[in-house]
């Protein structure tokens, strides 16, 4: 515990993903009171054509 | 608000998911009286493996 | 298939809820080609203390 | 963008789960580069009776 | 390694999500080589005003 | 009834995810006393860059 599972658009670096993993366990550690081997986390890369806002396919909305 | 997740088989077109993300949103904005900007939607693509129904693979219950 | 979750704030009416599963399934049927009797809708009910925007809890954002 | 689930054990104080959010929010921010406004977060608190681990029920293997 | 969430209707037993918690347990470690320690398990339980199917909120579907 | 959801590492063969949607499809059927035909799995395969542990992400702590 806790099981932390981060949706986020497809396209993020490792480098980025790494960071989030780290910073984030870092985060429930502290406010949470438990040790980092307790801590869990997902990540999902949501393609732009999954992802709808506004009425809109994301990946209508950008700028060709 | 709301966050809608559809979970389906993969292969729809993307157009069958430009429709289902419009619409859907017009529904969520018609019965919870909420904005368009308010409202997200994330699709999931399930592969058939990745499926089960019946205690069977769902690429298992295909005729070849 | 398709499996709907709809993620909304509590305080929804049991009509709204009823309109919305409804009405979501019509939207899925006709978007996708499928009947009715597969299309399956669950609700989730968040809590205001449970749901964070902005850096902040939503219920301490709410005009006491 | 992104959206994240927090899953945890129930029993966190508000004050926990504010400092949650705020800080998950600040590590969303600096590594993916987006604004506080982009960012959702979701907690959902665990009863121990529905978390399974080791093959036993979570609330069967607390001291009595 | 892995994590299993199960959504079910509300009314199970304690009994009943006990024998789930240990079976599943055990069919994960089979199938999947890994050890009970490493297989967690998440059950949610879902109100049958938010579960929708055919169309119909479940709760309108039951005989009075 | 019941939707069951298996996260787990990518890299499980076909044959293993075959035995364990039958397996668990009888598991749900002898605690829950529910029909196989109602009971679906939804097997989700995580990648290693996306799965953090203990701080870490989960491809960084594999042997060379």
């Amino acid at each position: 515990m806790p099981f932390i599972t981060v949706k986020m658009l497809e396209g993020k670096t490792k480098e980025q993903k790494r960071q989030l993993i780290e910073r984030m366990t870092e985060v429930a550690c502290d406010t949470l009171g438990v040790e980092a081997s307790k801590v869990f986390i997902f990540i999902e890369d949501l393609e732009k054509d999954n992802y709808g806002k506004n009425g809109k396919m994301f990946s209508d909305q950008e700028p060709n």
